[in-house]
Order: C-alpha cells, then sequence, then structure tokens
C-alpha cells in the first residue's frame, strides 16, 4: 500500500468538513492524486445505514447497535473505498474514521476503549490511518455558558439542565479525542480549531507534509 | 431473570419457523406465557435492516458487514424485547439467534468462531439461550443431486457449478450448525428435520420440557 490515509476527526461542528476540503483542494493543486471521503455515508450501505441512524421511525439505539452500523459502514468503507484507493497510490482525506466510534460510543457513551478498539478492528481489518488530526474546539455552548459565569443566586438565567447535560457531553466528546490522539503517539496531531480557517488550514497543512515526505 | 430462553435454528429452509410456532402454541396452551419472536426484524430498527439486506440497491455485502447489521439487530432486540421478557418471567420462543451469525458468517463464510463469539458477545451482553434446538436436514439440493449418483460422462446432465456451489455451501452451513450445538455442550440439542412435522414437534417438545423443569 503506497498511498496515505489521513483522518479529520473531532466533534461536531470542529470544523473537519470545512479543513478537509481545503486539504483536499490544496494537495490536488499540488498535483497528487487525492479522494475526499468521510463516514458514515460514502457507500451504498453506508447511506442507508446514514438515513436508518437520522430517521425519526428508528426510535432510540442503544450504544453499542449505533457503535456496531457505523462499524458495518465502516467495512465496506474500508474495502470498497479505502483500501482500493491506497493501493492505487492515492492521497486520501477521510472526514470521521474509527476515532468517532471509539469516542461517541466507547468513552463519552461508556462503552470503553477496549470493547470499541476490537470491533473498530473488526470493521477495518486493522487499517489504520498514517495521521488522525483532532481539532479541538471549546464546543457550540461554551461562548453561550461563559455569559452565566456569575449566575443569578435565585437560578434565573443560569444554564437549565439540558444545557447543562450537553455541555457535559461535549465535554467528554471533546476529553474522548484528546485521549485517542495521545494513545496513537506520532501518528496523531490535536490542532486548536478556534483560530481562523486560514491559520488552521496552514498548521494541518505542515502536519501533512511531514507524513507525505515519510 | 426467571424465564425461560429457547432458540430454534438451522439452514434456510430447515421448517424451524413453523416449528418455532408450534412449540409457542402449545405452551401456551399448557397456561405459559410465551413470547414468540425472531431475529432479524422484530424491532424498528431490526426491520429497516431486514429491509436493507433484502433490497438489490445495497449491492453486495462483506460478510462482517452482515454480521455486524444483524448484530446491531440483536442489540436492540436483547434489550427492548428477550431481557424485558426473560424478566417478566415468560417462555421465549426466538427463531434464529447469535448461533446463525456464528455458522452463516463465522463458519460459513470464513470470518472464524472466534470472532463471531467476541462480536455477538458484545451484542447479547452474554445472554445465552437456555436451549438451542438445530433442526437439521440434508437441505433442499440434496434430493436434485442424488439423481446425478451416475453421472453422464460427457458432463451433460450433472449438476452445474452454481448447483454444485450451492450444496456446499448447505453442507458448511449444516456442519457450522452441528459444530456450534456441540460447542455448547447440554445446552443445545440437534433434532432431525427429516422427520414429519408432528414427529419433529413431539421431540423439539420433549427437550424444552427437561428445560422447563430446571
Amino acid at each position: 500500500m503506497s498511498g496515505r490515509f489521513i483522518v479529520l476527526d473531532g466533534a461536531d461542528g470542529c470544523g473537519k468538513s470545512t479543513q478537509a476540503r481545503l486539504l483536499a483542494d490544496m494537495l490536488v493543486d499540488r498535483g497528487l492524486s487525492v479522494l475526499l471521503t468521510r463516514e458514515p455515508g460514502a457507500t451504498s450501505v453506508g447511506r442507508q445505514i446514514r438515513r436508518m441512524l437520522l430517521d425519526p421511525a428508528t426510535g432510540d439505539l442503544h450504544p453499542m447497535a449505533e457503535a456496531m452500523l457505523f462499524c458495518a459502514d465502516r467495512v465496506q468503507h474500508v474495502c470498497e473505498v479505502l483500501r482500493p484507493a491506497l493501493e492505487r497510490g492515492q492521497v486520501v482525506v477521510c472526514d470521521r474514521y474509527a476515532s468517532s466510534t471509539a469516542v461517541y460510543q466507547g468513552y463519552a457513551a461508556g462503552l470503553g476503549w477496549s470493547t470499541m478498539h476490537q470491533l473498530n478492528d473488526m470493521a477495518t481489518g486493522g487499517l489504520q490511518p498514517d495521521l488522525l488530526i483532532v481539532l479541538d474546539t471549546p464546543g457550540p455552548h461554551a461562548a453561550r455558558t461563559q455569559q452565566y459565569a456569575s449566575p443569578d443566586p435565585n437560578g434565573r438565567g443560569g444554564p437549565d439542565r439540558i444545557e447543562q447535560n450537553a455541555e457535559t457531553y461535549h465535554r467528554r466528546v471533546r476529553l474522548g479525542f484528546i485521549q485517542y490522539a495521545r494513545m496513537l503517539g506520532d501518528r496523531a496531531v490535536v490542532v486548536d480549531g478556534t483560530h481562523s480557517i486560514e491559520q488552521v488550514h496552514a498548521e494541518i497543512l505542515t502536519h501533512v507534509e511531514r507524513v507525505l515526505q515519510r
């Protein structure tokens, strides 16, 4: 396998889809053969799984059922899209991958790292990214929460329970991505996503160049 | 958990759905509280997964993707249907379960027993049947193949490659179920499914009575 496999991941709204597109465009401009793809939904079965996950008729899913649906999509994505592209020598830029399942279902929803590593290994057959770029942002609720730095002593005006839960959940996802990146050692970097789009793009590019030169 | 969990399984066309219904009816006649269910497709997500597996637009699936889809359905089936029924003290009669994934994807499609045991454990949280009844039949192709006992020396009239492949596959599935039943020890029985419906029903009943008296 002579290509390079680069994954962008992070919490919802961190800007990874924008950055994945910018990165892919830049690599194409340099004359490289690039494949921009994403999970879930890059294959026929993946699109059906994505629809099912978004359909209100599906009802509440156990995190393990969610993990298995994402991993079923990952199996097809790896064998139909990722491995063939890497074998052709392409640079693959992928929006979300095994890291998302590990963090959302394994860490934030509590199924555990080890179980999700096992499940991801079954899904990927051991295909790991050459570089995982985690975009780290304080999350959509952070700015809002800061308004409540001095809460009303009567409890009015402070964040309600749902906002607090959303904030706690986002913190777990964020912390999960940072822990996951640490586990990958030098095959992962955490990039501060609060800077301008151009600054973030430039920082991502320095990391990617390191991988391309290997 | 005070109920009893009875699974009927076996190759396609072995008669397990008929026998599951007859068994459930008989237990109801005896005044027991019975739940008759099946995999895949007993939950909302399961019905969507079933549709997806049957939809030609889905295309060819890797056996691991199939296994994960069946197991996603199993997660929801266990937590929405099976565990609640067993906790209510019902006798659950289930048409297909973890055994099907182990045999079809693990053994017949070659993913391996051990990987499928791991995946099934994740899906079921360790919920095993009190009794697995495997219905063993020589399969739909057996009678047809016997016609070719003396093949035409010119190769005409013998089973074609597709028929041979189907026959080989059925043999693997059949052998897989027998091996799986052996692994479960006294929690599984293999019943000869070639006898009359009434005879098979009677034999199944003697095994189920043993489990109910425990």
